[in-house]
Parts: C-alpha cells; sequence; structure tokens
C-alpha cells in the first residue's frame, strides 16, 4: 500500500488529477483530430519547400518555412539558433552492369550513401565481388577483392517484427561497409539497400569513412535490383560501370535550428522539451522522415495556445538541424543550453514516422520511467501501450549524455524502412489520421510533464 | 491461488506449453515473415480476379482461384459449398449539379450505394434540399422535400479515435437513410460518403428499403464534392441532374463458399474455423475489403502445413461469398453445419483491413474469452494488446448466434475507412508486412485454439 501511495506521489497523480487530466487528453485529441494543422503543414513543407538535405537552399527555405509556422501556432516567442552544418552534394550518378556472355549494359537505379566521395565524374569500371555479409568478405585473399566493386549482399532480416531492429543489425553495412571494403583494396562499394521494400528504390543514408582507408565510393542499390545482381554474381562475371558526382565541400554552412516557446508559468527556466528534424535527404519529400516530427512538434504548441493550456514548466518545440549527416543541430543546441545554463527536465523527439503511436522509448532513470509508466492507462484508450522500449532520438541524443530525460515517439514501425531515405518519402504517403495521433500523443505526454514535471 | 490455478488450467496452459508454444509461434511467425504467400496471393486476386460483386463474372473467377489456392496451400480436402447470391448491376451512371446563377454544370463523382434503384437510365431532375442529419430532415414540412433530392450532409467523427466506432455512428445514413427520404416524399438521396477520407472517393455499400416506402435512388459523393455542395446549399438554389442505371435482377446467381481444411488429429469431427470473404464491392480491387482476410486465411492453411502443426482439432479455413450486400454465404456455411450436425468450438474473421494487428476482439462467454485474454502475454511480442473489444465478423455472426464463440482480428483502423467500399481500395494499398502479421496474429491463435480447444 505504501508503494502505490508513493508511485502516486511520485506521479504526482492523486485520483482526482487523474480525472481531469483525462479529461484535458480529450480535448486535447479532439482539437487536433478536428481542427490539427499538422497534416497541412506537413503538405506545404514537402510541396513547397520539397527535401532539404542540409546546406541546400531548400533547407533554408525550411528554415524559413519553419519560423513562420512556429509563429502562426502560436508560440511566445520563436527564433532561430545558428548552426553551422556539413556541406554534402550529390550531382549526377549513374551505375551499369554487364554480365559476363551478354554485350548489353544494364543500368540499375542507386542512391550514392550521404557523405560519400564519387569518381569525380570520371567513369570507374571494375568487376564485381559479392560479399553476403562482412564474414565472407574478410575471408576473401586480399587479393581477389583489390580494385574489385564489392558488392555486399546483405539482408534485411524481415523475420525481426521490430523494423528498427532489423535497421540496428543491416545498418552497419551502409555506415562502414565502404571502410571495410576500401581497407580490403575495393575500389568501390555497392550495397543492398537498408530495406524491408519489396520494390527497387535505393535508400541513402549516411557512411563514415575511418580514418585510415582511401574514400572509396558507395552506393545503394534496391531489393529487386540486388536480387537480380545476386543472381548474375553467382552465375558468372559481372563487371560494373560507375560514374558519380557527390563530394563533400571544403566549407560548412550557416544553417539554424529553429525554436518555438510558451513560458513555464511557475518555472519559465525549466524546460520540457519537443522536438523533430527539419532537414532531411536528398530524394523524396523527406516526408515521414522527418517532416512528420517537425510538423507534429508545433502542433504541440498550437494545441496548448488554442486550448489556453499554461503549462507549468517551459515548452519548447525544437525543429533541429542535419540529424541525417552531422547531427551539428543536436549539438549546437545542447551546447547553447550548456552555456546558457538552462534545465531541461524532459525531452521527447518524432524521428520514426508519422504512423499510428504505440507508445513512448524511454531513457531515463528508473524512477522517472516509472513516473511515465504510470501515465500508461491514461494512454489506452488512444492506443498507446508500448513504454517498455529503450532510447530517445539522435537529435536528444547530446542533451541525454548531460542527462536530460530522454524519450522517443514510438509508431507502428512496418511501413518505415519500405520508404526511409528513398524517394517514396513523399507527403502521400502518410496517412492524416496516423500523423494526427501521434501529435495528440506527444501533446498529451508534453502536457502531463509540463503540469506535473518529472521527479 | 485456487482461482490463479483455475485460469490456467482453463487455459490449458501449464508453464511449460508456455515456453513450447512460444517457440510454435515464433516458427509460425518467421515462416510467415519471411516465406508467406498471402502477399503474393493478393496481387493475383486484385490483380488477375479484380472485384468481385456478387455474381458477376469476376466473382465467379475468384471461386475459381480460391479452390485453387487452397489446394495449393496444402489443405487436407477443399471444396466450393453452393451458395445462391443476389445481383445487383450498376451499369452507368452520373450525377450533374447547377447552381443559382450559373449555367453550367458540374459533374461530381458518385458511386449509387449498393441495392439501391436507379433512375432506370432516364433523367431525373430536381431541387437539392440539405440536411445535416436526420432530425434536421424530420422537422422539415413534408412539402419542402417533396420530389426534391436529399443531401444526407452527415460527417464522419472524425475525433473517433476506433474509426469501427464513426462507422457505426455514420453508417446510418447509408443504410437507411434512403428509406428516411423517401419517406418524406423525396425523389432521390444524395448522401455524404461514410469516409474518412480528405479525397473525393465515393464510398458506396450497401443500402436497405423499408418496405413501405418507393425505391428512391441513392448515390455516396466524397467527401470534397460534399464540402462544395455544402457550400453551394448554403448560399443558393441546387439543381441535380441525376441518370443511374443500377438495380437488382431478379434472378439470383449459383455462387460457392470456398473452403480448405486440415482434419483434426483428435476431434476431427469439431471445427476451428478462420475466414474472410471473397466478394467485394465493383470498385478498386477490394484489397483491404476483403482480399486481406481470403489471403490470410489461406496462410493459415499453408504455415500449419509447411509447419508440419497436427491440429488437435479440424481447422478449417472458408472464403464466404456475398458479405458485402446479402449475407448469404454466412448463412448457408450455417445452414450446411447445422444440417450437417457439425460442432463448431471456435470461429474468427478478419474483415476490418491488411493493417497491422492490433488484439483480437471477442463474442463469447466470459469464461472462454478469458481463455483468450490468458493467452495476450504470448501475442506482446508481436504487437498485438488490445483484447477488449467486443465482436466478431458479419459472416460468422448466424453461426455465433447459434452459440459458437466468435473473434475477429483487429487491425490498427485508421486507414480503412479512407478506402473501404472506394475505388482506392487496391493492392497497392496494402503493406506486405502489415498483411503478413495478421495473417501471423490469425495462425497462432488458430494453432492455440485447435491445440487446446476452447473450455
Amino acid at each position: 500500500m505504501r508503494k502505490i501511495f508513493s508511485i502516486i506521489l511520485l506521479a504526482g497523480l492523486p485520483a482526482t488529477c487523474m480525472a481531469q487530466d483525462s479529461l484535458i487528453m480529450r480535448k486535447i485529441s479532439d482539437e487536433i483530430m478536428l481542427h490539427g494543422k499538422c497534416y497541412d503543414d506537413l503538405r506545404v513543407l514537402c510541396k513547397e519547400v520539397g527535401h532539404r538535405l542540409s546546406g541546400s537552399p531548400q533547407a533554408a527555405k525550411a528554415v524559413e518555412w519553419g519560423l513562420e509556422a512556429m509563429q502562426e501556432a502560436g508560440a511566445d516567442r520563436a527564433w532561430l539558433q545558428p548552426v553551422n552544418v556539413p556541406h554534402w552534394i550529390r550531382g549526377k550518378e549513374q551505375l551499369k552492369i554487364e554480365f559476363e556472355g551478354s554485350s548489353d549494359k544494364v543500368e540499375i537505379p542507386i542512391l550514392s550513401l550521404g557523405n560519400s566521395q564519387g569518381t569525380d565524374g570520371k567513369l570507374l569500371a571494375a568487376g564485381i565481388v559479392m560479399a553476403n555479409n562482412f564474414e565472407e568478405l574478410e575471408k576473401m585473399p586480399d587479393e581477389a577483392v583489390k580494385d574489385k566493386v564489392v558488392f555486399f549482399n546483405y539482408r534485411f532480416r524481415q523475420d525481426l517484427l521490430h523494423t528498427f531492429h532489423g535497421y540496428v543489425d543491416a545498418g552497419p553495412y551502409r555506415w562502414r561497409g565502404p571502410s571495410v571494403a576500401s581497407a580490403k583494396g575495393a575500389s568501390a562499394v555497392i550495397i543492398r539497400s537498408v530495406s524491408t521494400g519489396i520494390d527497387d528504390f535505393p535508400h541513402t543514408g549516411s557512411m563514415h569513412y575511418a580514418d585510415d582507408v582511401a574514400k572509396i565510393p558507395a552506393v545503394a542499390i534496391g531489393n529487386s535490383s540486388a536480387d537480380m545482381l545476386e543472381q548474375k554474381c553467382k552465375t558468372g562475371n559481372v563487371t560494373a560501370y560507375l560514374t558519380s558526382e557527390c563530394r563533400m565541400l571544403k566549407d560548412s554552412v550557416r544553417s539554424y535550428n529553429v525554436i518555438g516557446e510558451i513560458e513555464g508559468s511557475v518555472y519559465p527556466n525549466k524546460v520540457v522539451l519537443v522536438g523533430g528534424h527539419l532537414d532531411s535527404w536528398d530524394a523524396g519529400d523527406g516526408a515521414h522522415d522527418d517532416g512528420a516530427g517537425c510538423v507534429q512538434s508545433i502542433e504541440v504548441i498550437r494545441a496548448f495556445k488554442k486550448l489556453g493550456i499554461k503549462p507549468r514548466y517551459t515548452v519548447r518545440a525544437v525543429l533541429f538541424m542535419n540529424e541525417e549527416n552531422g547531427l551539428r543541430g543536436g549539438y549546437a543546441y545542447d551546447d547553447s543550453a550548456t552555456a546558457r545554463g538552462e534545465e531541461h527536465i524532459f525531452a521527447i523527439e518524432s524521428d520514426a514516422g508519422g504512423f499510428s503511436p504505440r507508445g513512448f522509448s524511454l531513457a531515463m532513470e528508473d524512477d522517472k520511467a516509472r513516473q511515465i509508466r504510470y501515465y500508461r492507462e491514461l494512454f489506452k484508450p488512444y492506443g498507446l501501450y508500448d513504454f517498455e522500449q529503450k532510447g530517445g532520438g539522435a537529435d536528444i541524443s547530446p542533451l541525454h549524455r548531460h542527462g536530460v530525460p530522454a524519450a522517443g515517439l514510438r509508431p507502428d514501425p512496418q511501413r518505415y524502412f519500405d520508404l526511409h531515405h528513398t524517394a517514396n518519402d513523399v507527403f502521400e504517403q502518410v496517412n492524416h489520421r496516423e500523423l494526427k495521433l501521434g501529435a495528440v500523443a506527444m501533446t498529451q505526454l508534453i502536457y502531463l510533464i509540463s503540469n506535473y514535471g518529472l521527479k
């Protein structure tokens, strides 16, 4: 009994408050489901701004859009926070494949991996060596790999029910595959996309060159092309003809995080943060990744103001710049918070797609996690039940490393890695109700924490 | 303690069995996620057979397809069960609208409501009277409605988080709206579609004429057109010009339920049923409604056979005919079961779309429901958590009325009523992983019940 009582105290929720909170949570839901602006905001961001890689003109346009959207949502204050971001450009790129016994070359859709070095626009022609995983490559003699194009044919594990587990499993082939192949003397790398898709969209995404290897070109191909290439590699010699212009420019670009806030009535200097990232890859619309998280975060501000909810702690929405290929926005925000001595009591990020929300992942001390799990019953009517996963979000990870309790919105993960980092991550793939339900859940949690704190 | 023990006995699940079951459930999941055929089956049903309204040539083709698919899945026996179905045909249909002060007529996309009578191909021209709900129409004097076209402008409640609750709320405008308007002397009815969509797809679906009213034409329009028509009706006189050929033909058509089964090793005469409905509306592909339920039911048979699972009770998959506009398949199946003295210990239907499964609805005595809820922990790794909803499915409702415990697969409901009964319910709207996860959940539950029974 004492334990139950202490949990209730901990959660700051006597029974009368629970009933009151449940009513306010319903008002939040009604407001967003009936009058929410996040879906319309997303249309504008996707279709009028478009994709917005860090350093690009569209990223600059997105910053302007974000500031205006934050002001229109009714933020007490909205401002831009300077961030220097890397400037990677794609340019033209083409991969053709020639099979033994055929004089025709077949063009395969590709996306160079983010931050990779291309062929300087020159033709790179070399035989392909297929490796199904790192171990297979390691076992090959160096001379069999030297000057060849390594094809990492590692498949996304469709048997893993949480696709983010599959992403963690296959992701290393994108992130460090190029360095592993380069260390063996390869001249370039082709990877089977880190993708659950049963189509031919290539998926880009960040890669990283180890300090001691040559920066060889690295491209992703879609699953259908990878299936075809796998068959061809099993039955004969295959030659790759790759031309690409991508490169990291020397100079960084001045960009911005976009911030809006509602001042806390009791603790104006203590911040509850909600955010997503404003930059995207340069394919598709960056709709699920992470236009969704941005417009949901703006919706939190809008719903608070529209409903006249006055938070006791300051509620701050942040659209981070450069999550995809540098995380400079997350670091700049954290540096600024440290420099200003700002206290963040909680930070949550939505960066897993605009799908039906199923719960929140938590990265914090047990006592605090227990408080949030205690709210679980309040979220059940909204279809959220899973409060057991770990983790927050990339942009808030620098804050978290400095001790800020972090969380992530966890939507249904089944469709995300069909679309992630592809030309198919477009506005039309986002469902209006699913997107809004995510905004509802975030607003409700921010309401609870900005009212009760996190003890 | 005794209670807990009795629940465990009730569920037939000592702890060792739980561990064993958990392993078999994982094998089922791996098999379907890696090698499942339901998505490929759905492609064939949608793209080679197409939509398949009862009585249509495509419905006949779907029956052939279903029998073959059931045999290929490895059913011990597969057969066709005769059903006489109504034969409603759509023919051509067109609605144009003329606004006061404009000489141009605007054409609006429509779908006549299923089972409704058209204009016999003749032009029906009449002024439109808008009513936001039944109460508004009732309050109007009869002479204001007589010979007019009633526009029921009732909106789907987007604030209801379970869209099936919204469907129950708005559905009566489709089902009995035409009779209500006819009783007031209207010459035709236009309804705002029963739709969560923010687009202009009209949604068809069954309607029913009361015995004592004239059978007036009834059509649905999409939400965008309804928004426009609402504005026009508020500001001036609007005239409808409707031509339609739809009608119910006098003669019923011989069709079939498609059935496949695996004989139970201990109780061959006791049946555990899993099913969906094979017919669809004559728009789109009938992909979510209910191609999904059909291919998932076939997948249950396939996975059992592939994994060598020998059920103690007979497992039977049924593709019911004529759920959409008659339910004759459900009645015929029930009649046959009664005539043959077959005992059904459990029946489950998948007819809520091929989306990520979230749980099972239950329609049965408390003791039996408790047994299934006891399995909840086993389903958590697969994302199913909601075992609290009531209900089974339409096709198995005749069985349920005779005492058979019934259940329904409950997928995420957010996108269903954007697509339901429209030209947009196509194969491309179904995600391969979400569809397969539904098949996994059904196979797992059928495994548990065909092994332990339902006590």
